[in-house]
């Protein structure tokens, strides 16, 4: 069921709202004109009307009872907030120039992801579309952005959002991000919208005076859950299917980044996720190019991406975390919260070739047996990163990588990223090594609101990366602070930091071995007792053999690939403003070689003969 | 993890408890002296010793923080009830005589489910021995006895057991379930036990003074959820899976009978039903003989019984309440509660072919689309019945089918039901009209408790089942009025009934066309208009064809079964006490037929030509 306003064009306009339990609704217009259109209900709780002389930009309410205006639940435009009135959008106006657009495969996916608060100085989507070009450059083909759906005020990251079929104003509203859509698809970039169906911000919400979006069976980090399996329910879910479809009929959007499903509970016989996953792939086929759901997962359930007839949800990829914190940990020695968890080379061995860390084993941090096996699935169902808005952000002091690490230690991080077997995810400004922080920041209406936020922030970190003083979400200067300063990408050790990973994505792109996800075709071993890593990779004939060295100091070890390989890239190189590379023009069989501190080496294989 | 009091002869025993949290956990012995035994705690929080001069018999609490004394919650035997001390048992004592014993298959299966408490006069395990013999000749081969694990006081079904591995003293306890499940064995008899893994009782549940039993994560209908999946969940998890185990292997228990495993929430990677399948396929084939795991579930959710190797959870069958709704509804009428859902003849067709009435329909009863899609799964994978505790119990007269159908209804149930695809689950006395109701009693010892059953009770009637007058759970009463009339069974229509049954078991267990449990070699058509439905099935040559007329009225129609068929069964015969059979001995493709009010008439296919 469609809902929300839906304008047919000649003045026409279809108002719908799911309110089940009210004997009254109606639509209050209070621009151009102020008056009330009455709305029928229909026998599963929807009233609906089609009304006449309703033209675009017209501002609305949803007179509940006679007495209280709220905004519409699935409003498209909320140009004055998330308090105001809603706006009638006329979707059909937009002149799309994407008609021969049919998407990056997620194969070949390597995703940027983007806030577009700070991306620009500007902060629009239309302060974005210049700076396209710089990633297509980069070898990027995919962006992923953080979440659009309107939040209060103009700075947030966006998981405060209340209007799931909003977008944004301060971002330049429903236009903007049409316009967005289509330049990526012109340079050749599918777009991945972050989309958050597990909860609503604190503020602004005001669906549940409409219907039962929520449950008292389960408790969620953000309070009661959203009800997707509870009496009366069935509203709900079609509250979100119908908002995922939107995004990809009106917006093009070429696939939805599902915000923590762990936090989606639903015990029923078909899990939201499956239905969602069912829906979509309808659409695809309908306007024939395939559009696909990520999931961020904090399970490490494999049936989130299992194929339905294997009894999944059909969910087409999912975040890896256990890849991130193996690496994380690799690089930095952390070990606090969930870092406790790992910090063996074996771990991160094991998340080359099976995806999840944790599959069924005691974990210390979450105190349970945890995971499932996912070794059969291929690379392209997981996405994989080195840092991501949550990693760097949900840090007190919004630290990225290049806070943490050496120089060394970043190029090593982009290789054990661009080189792993799964879909990469690059934070935006990683490629450079941004220095600026990325941090949380909130820009709430209600002060005591933002007074909880605080609190909430500081109780956080109270035991967790504790060094440094608190960062107020509020300030204007916390936004400020954490925009991209674009003019660093010309810059002596950022300058070439881009160009590695340019080139790394560029091998990636162009090498078969390094081409096809396939885990299977992989072999890793861990050095043991040495932060020591070799991986082989083959596909087609084309073969890479690629060692990796974690310790802070340079290590002595004899390799065992078989045969006669060719050096490639060593991220020591002083090309790539290194000390010099140690290791062998031509890798022989066990041949002694020494691989610098912090450093790896590629190569290709040139003949299995010695 | 074994978890308990362990003996292992010679006066040994091993005490083993899950107390993560505390810092000093003691063994208080109370009789045959009175001494404390310390305990030493592992890193997973199990507190341990293996004692010496310890006999089967002693008495003994765990003392907590070197005060607070307090039952074993994995106590084998309560002698002074749910809060006085446990008791060591000596499992190797009992002389078991069932060593060639190798359990009825699932397939073969015809259930009677039964309470102890009730089912005799005497109301222990050791009064129901000589009764098998009538069990055996009505043709069962399997009991279902409802959940035995200690309750307080001596009146209760069962379900407000609160020590999982606990024999209700009243019944007998420990060696009683032993002699009883041996003399079961003697008589080809399987033993299903029903056990709770749901949810404690009410009264003298200690567990959560030991660990994190519980979690805030979820409610259930009885407060506060089990903790399967929040931090540490592992030593919950392991008390259930060794429960299961226990029963297999110290009891000789052929399968279990899972209590409404939809109040067990589990949004782990790996379900606990699935853990528990896993552990108990690795434990049957261990001692070489399958063991089975049979969910209730409200789900109507395919995952459960599907295997694993599908994204299932691995369950041998699990009961279809579906079949009991659409049934009791084409019989009584009934439309209230979850009765509105049911009532058409259609449905019934649908739940003989494809096991569930709701496969992801809207369900008025629910508010909610409901239900998954079980058609590819076997007959054996469902239990089915007429009747059951709930069903009668649940009412707040306890009215068995014997006090809302007629007499032919009753006959008419029974063919329903035996002559399924599915395997039958008679409910004790359902085979000759027993006319005792089955109320629902308790015997809790705290007064408030009693009175807030009382008033949770009338509550749950105010609106569902009105007529009558309250009966008290708590009167004594209440329980003798539930108690089977044994010597109904040889008087007039109960023993005209009970020779029916006796037939249609006969009749399944003989007829190839009835044995084999194949939902695809089924066909089945509702004859519109009319509450008719016929049925064909078959197998390795041998054909049934079956019509059954739930009106109230005889019908006339065409059956067009094709071919002659040999009439073998009328429930409107007079030798069933019924009117006499209006059908023809020789059915013959598109003739005229009538069939009586309320009857069912069995036929077998003589030739195909006509």
């Amino acid at each position: 069921m469609k809902i929300g306003s839906n304008y047919l064009g000649n003045g026409r306009c279809e108002f719908t709202v799911w309110a089940p339990a009210h004997d009254e609704v109606a639509v209050q217009i209070v621009s151009p004109q102020n008056y009330v259109i009455p709305l029928q209900k229909d026998e599963w709780g929807y009233w609906k009307t089609t009304a006449e002389n309703i033209e675009p930009g017209t501002l609305y309410f949803y007179k509940i009872a006679g007495e209280t205006d709220r905004p519409d639940p699935a409003s498209h435009s909320q140009p004055k907030d998330v308090h105001g009135p809603s706006e009638v959008i006329d979707h059909s106006t937009m002149n799309w120039t994407d008609t021969d657009w049919s998407g990056v495969p997620l194969e070949d996916m390597i995703i940027y992801e983007l806030h577009v608060g700070t991306f620009t100085p500007e902060g629009t989507f239309e302060a974005m579309i210049p700076r396209l070009k710089e990633l297509r450059e980069l070898g990027v083909n995919a962006i992923e952005i953080m979440p659009v759906a309107q939040f209060p005020g103009d700075r947030n990251w966006g998981y405060d959002g209340v209007y799931t079929y909003g977008v944004q104003t301060s971002y330049g509203g429903p236009d903007g991000l049409k316009k967005l859509v289509d330049a990526c698809h012109q340079e050749g970039l599918s777009v991945i919208l972050d989309v958050v169906y597990n909860h609503f911000g604190p503020e602004g919400n005001y669906t549940s005076q409409f219907g039962t979006y929520f449950t008292e069976m389960y408790k969620t980090p953000w309070g009661m859950a959203i009800n997707f399996d509870d009496i009366y329910s069935d509203g709900v879910r079609n509250y979100f299917i119908e908002n995922a479809l939107y995004w990809f009929q009106n917006y093009h959007i070429d696939a939805l980044r599902l915000d923590a499903v762990h936090a989606i509970y639903d015990l029923g016989a078909k899990h939201i996720l499956q239905e969602l996953a069912e829906k979509v792939s309808t659409l695809s086929e309908c306007i024939g190019r395939k559009l696909y759901l990520i999931a961020e997962s904090d399970l490490n359930d494999v049936r989130v991406i299992r194929e339905r007839e294997l009894g999944g949800y059909g969910i087409d990829a999912q975040w890896s975390d256990d890849f991130h914190h193996a690496l994380h940990t690799l690089l930095t020695g952390e070990q606090k919260g969930y870092y406790q968890d790992f910090g063996k080379s074996e771990q991160l061995a094991k998340v080359y070739k099976e995806s999840f860390v944790y599959t069924w084993q005691y974990s210390r941090n979450r105190k349970k047996h945890f995971g499932s096996d996912a070794s059969d699935r291929p690379g392209y169902q997981f996405v994989v990163c080195t840092q991501n808005h949550d990693q760097v952000g949900n840090r007190m002091l919004g630290e990225r990588l290049t806070h943490l690490v050496s120089f060394e230690a970043l190029k090593l991080a982009a290789g054990a990223l661009l080189l792993s077997p799964y879909i990469p995810l690059i934070f935006m400004g990683e490629e450079y090594g941004e220095d600026a922080p990325f941090l949380y920041f909130v820009s709430h209406t209600d002060s005591d609101l933002v007074e909880a936020v605080r609190q909430g922030r500081k109780r956080e970190f109270a035991d967790f990366h504790l060094e440094g003083e608190f960062v107020d979400p509020f300030s204007p200067d916390t936004f400020q602070k954490s925009k991209l300063q674009w003019e660093k990408r010309q810059e002596g050790k950022h300058k070439t930091l881009l160009e590695l990973y340019q080139h790394l994505i560029h091998l990636r792109r162009t090498m078969p071995a390094l081409k096809k996800l396939d885990k299977q075709a992989l072999d890793v071993s861990a050095i043991e007792d040495k932060k020591l890593l070799t991986l082989r990779r083959e596909n087609n004939g084309n073969q890479i053999f690629c060692i990796l060295n974690f310790e802070e100091k340079e290590a002595n070890f004899k390799p065992s690939p078989g045969g006669i390989w060719q050096k490639i890239l060593d991220s020591a190189d002083v090309k790539w403003m290194g000390s010099g590379s140690t290791m062998p023009e031509k890798l022989i069989h066990e041949e002694d070689v020494t691989i610098c501190s912090q450093s790896f080496a590629l190569y290709e294989l040139e003949t299995l003969a010695q």
